[in-house]
């Protein structure tokens, strides 16, 4: 049998010298080992994702050929599968296919062209890349032989995805035909919610139905608001699982007989997620969700050349979350925590925040807003004075202004200290609905749970609490009292108001935003549904109706900041974030009124 | 001869039952006007553009089958040309044709399917829509014989376009073996720089080489950063134009022998754009530029229930024309012109920007700055103290810290009074090399000139102020005075930084900006090639080298803004709009350093 190595590594788009020097060290030190085959993954040369600077700037193209060309020449007594984007020569084409180059003697033997070309959801593919029209290739190594596919070349089978297959063409039937002992998938497959699952199925039915070897090498690095998990892996003819790569990390795995070591998924991540009803247990995805995000902000921190986060602590559910991610991601030293109270905050929110902090192990700092706040009051009640136009009866500009005005602080402190970013804490519950002040708690660098929803995230601080090695860091009454962003006073209670008052239920919102992603829920259609908090409250149908219009209205006004939302990472089953979701500003999903 | 309207009118993404009023309204009103013809834009049925919605709300495809449904049954006594979704009943494609139905006598007699499906710069027709396999439809109506095709359908002419064309099919060709006597094209047809010369050579082209008449019915609306102009229009069977409907304007034009009033397009955009060497010459496309800037503002405001608009008026360049823009859009009592100096502040500019809103008869407030800036300088001051890591040699905090308060202030404005939106006033030079403030100058509700260059808005201010109504609104010294954030002294002079000390020369960035969008120029090209500002100015080797870097190395950095950029409207060849260009912030495109 041949001894192969699975390359697990990230390379970043259009850093082709870096990319190039990686990929070499592999092959040199897989030839060292005696290896007969390396496998790298989908467009691992080019770096992706890449966007479209691969047609802007061409000198990336002519640069990726080069190292391509040099790598080839110094790939001897070694076979390399090595992804990357083939200019195509002909007119009214596609720029580029989408590659594997099969590498033996310093010469490329063949081009494995990727088929299917997704464009749906965060993929583009087809905006750069050619359809192959060809059967998938195949080669030879000591007797056995090897068929080559990409990525979402196995995801059209039809004997498994039947009739939700959206293509007309499946690349497994044809590669199949020719007889190989052994698939090799090249991929660049980002982690979701939901997805582990149909994907070992989905490889594990294909090695068992055509008692062939499957050979899975995935991608391992974040970019571009997507985690991509690696977990690369072989199937053997019996359809078993032998060898599974590390998950959220690169990873160099040698084998001489296709088995190894099968290293673990994060907890839970390979059960089946309930796709046909909304359910508040997220118990199987919490310690993917945490790793995904984990993995995501060391990612984007140390490729922009960050290592330090800087961000409010308010003693709420999203700012603690994000502060524990942050420290385990960079390190607690690496975390500044500002405490930044209003008038409005109260003790106990301030002393949550200082405790987490003190839990976490977190540089703190505490910053009262008043003495800005109020100069700035005054300055904007002079100038109302003088602008006479139509008022809002019920204006939110001094909630808005604290926001901001800790937003601005955070700017400053990121602004004059080396490497340090300010974060975004807020969450997709509030993202959906716009509860999340512009210049203010939706601002910054990075913004760790914008894909988390808020029920969600209660269940993943509880998760954190029992899970981490230093137990409960996030204190009890930060997952016991009820969210609420305390920027004012509600007249009855004389007590901050609660974000459900203001909006609804999260329980209700949460399941109205899984049922819009998951379902493609319409209006009537929600209005119909039983919802899980219904089941446990009495609401009348009114309140219903006027939450669900509620909904249409806010995520309407909310659609312009979803367009701004900071930097972000994919982790749901779907998503707003702008790189898998388009909707324009301008445009109606329902004419619901305030 | 039949008796023809072309409806170019504008719809609204989803807003389902508004479209099929209007085109209801357009079709009882062509049956009273006794016509035997009536074509409207592709996709009115739905709006364009609409993104994922109608992927993820399937509702909307339901409302608008129906109300299709209900237009196809009151359509009696007219023919009508319809563009909607067209559901794919298919498993293994995509949801939609992009299809014209074709109605008469209370039935859809064919559906015309759009064949090229552009899924390039801002368009993703490939992500909704199969592909017609078939020939494109033809129909009779009173002897006379109509080819229908849709936008892009016209665009890979191979006699035309040659070896530029990007599909292997030609619908012109296709739809010509049918012999028709008029074409019709049904579009949805961004205006962008340069490109009304291409399709009015284009469609004249088309109707001389086959002699036959070339109907073209575009949408005059704007919607997610593209404002679409209208100017149907009519060309005979020897290419000639002989009808021209209104541009960036809703229009509705009867004709009964296809000629008619041949409405003016904006000064000078019908002339040839040189595409082969920048130049500083913007002539013919200030005036295409402006009308296409006001038009967007017009539009998003209104679509989005805004009226009113706040800006910041620091006496440069870029809030200058902006308030000269946004007073022609929305009138001038509806803008209030904010000037917030610092103490850095130059008399002379807090002089331009009285001036300027006195010249503009805008609504006027003067809120100093230092006041609001002190406290917060404090107390800045005293966190530093105690957060112990690195700083920065020189920093931007305080730099920022102003265009940050700035933009509160334009927020909290807008937060109190109805309808009104605050103005981004960073233009396209600075969006580039990342020279705005996040939550600064780069912060708002819309970006009016984001895709207009510093060179370019030279030139639109004194077209402004020699082609307005009233002359010389922006002050001379506005357009003499070399542009600058006024953020900071420089310590030689003693004078506020002026940009281009801090960059380079604007009219050098311009041109690299220029290069690099439309000739895809790589860092060895641009080193090689001679600049306009060289021709004109002595700089040695060095320099220009430092200035190329110093593009690659701001502009890398400032791809984190270029995701975050407020809406705006793209108007140039090419840009860095979202909705066009796509660059992950994890990308590299050259090794620079700072």
């Amino acid at each position: 049998m041949n001894k192969i190595v699975l390359a697990q590594i990230d390379t970043i788009a259009g850093d082709i010298e870096n990319n190039a020097l990686k990929i070499k060290e592999c092959i040199e030190k897989a030839k060292y080992q005696k290896a007969d085959l390396i496998i790298f993954p989908e467009l691992v040369l080019m770096g992706y994702p890449f966007g479209d600077i691969i047609i802007r700037h061409k000198s990336i193209i002519e640069r990726q050929l080069e190292a391509l060309n040099d790598i080839t020449e110094s790939t001897k007594n070694i076979t390399a599968v090595i992804g990357y984007a083939e200019p195509v020569k002909e007119n009214g084409k596609k720029p580029f296919y989408n590659s594997a180059a099969i590498i033996q003697n310093g010469k490329i033997i063949s081009n494995a062209r990727k088929i299917l070309l997704p464009n749906y959801s965060e993929f583009n593919d087809y905006r750069y890349f050619e359809s192959s029209k060809e059967l998938p290739v195949t080669f030879e190594l000591n007797g056995e032989k090897f068929g080559v596919i990409i990525c979402e070349d196995s995801f059209n089978h039809k004997s498994f995805f039947k009739n939700e297959c959206i293509y007309d063409i499946d690349p497994i039937e044809e590669v199949m035909k020719q007889k190989p002992d052994t698939i090799i998938n090249c991929s660049c497959s980002p982690s979701r919610c939901a997805k582990e699952y149909v994907k070992n199925s989905l490889f594990s039915y294909i090695a068992k139905e055509y008692s062939v070897n499957y050979i899975y090498v995935n991608k391992a690095g974040y970019a571009d608001n997507l985690s991509f998990e690696g977990a690369s892996r072989i199937y053997d003819k019996t359809g078993k699982l032998i060898l599974r790569a590390k998950s959220f990390e690169e990873d160099y795995v040698v084998t001489s007989d296709l088995s190894g070591k099968i290293n673990e998924l994060p907890k839970g991540s390979d059960k089946k997620i309930n796709l046909d009803n909304f359910e508040l247990n997220y118990a199987n995805d919490l310690d993917r969700t945490y790793k995904s995000i984990v993995f995501a902000i060391k990612q984007y921190f140390s490729k922009n050349g960050f290592s330090k986060a800087v961000l409010g602590l308010s003693g709420g559910l999203d700012s603690s979350v994000c502060a524990v991610l942050l420290a385990d991601a960079l390190g607690s030293s690496n975390v500044w925590g500002i405490s930044m109270p209003s008038r409005i905050t109260s003790n106990e929110s301030k002393n949550d925040a200082k405790i987490l902090a003190e839990n976490l192990k977190l540089n703190f700092l505490e910053i009262p807003l008043s003495d800005l706040i109020d100069p700035m009051k005054t300055m904007l009640n002079n100038s109302f004075e003088k602008i006479n136009t139509e008022k809002y009866e019920k204006t939110t500009t001094i909630e808005n202004l604290q926001a901001r005005t800790r937003a601005t602080i955070l700017w400053s402190i990121s602004n004059e200290y080396k490497n340090m970013l300010p974060i975004a804490t807020s969450d997709k519950s509030e993202a959906y609905i716009g509860y999340a002040t512009v210049n203010g708690d939706m601002s910054g660098g990075f913004a760790p749970i914008a894909d988390v929803t808020k029920t969600k995230l209660f269940a993943l601080a509880d998760f954190l609490n029992k899970n981490r090695k230093i137990k409960n860091v996030i204190p009890q009454s930060v997952l016991e009292k009820p969210p609420g962003a305390e920027l004012k006073i509600n007249p009855k209670t004389g007590k901050p108001v609660y974000a459900e008052e203001d909006n609804m239920p999260y329980e209700f919102l949460d399941e109205i935003i899984w049922l819009v992603e998951n379902k493609n829920y319409g209006k009537n259609e929600l209005l119909k549904h039983n919802f899980v908090y219904e089941q446990k409250n009495n609401i009348n149908f009114e309140l219903k109706t006027e939450w669900i219009n509620k909904f249409y209205w806010k995520s309407k006004c909310a659609v312009y900041k979803w367009h701004i939302l900071p930097p972000s990472v994919i982790t749901d089953i779907h998503s707003i974030n702008s790189i898998e979701y388009h909707q324009p500003v301008i445009s109606f999903i329902y004419k619901v009124n305030k």
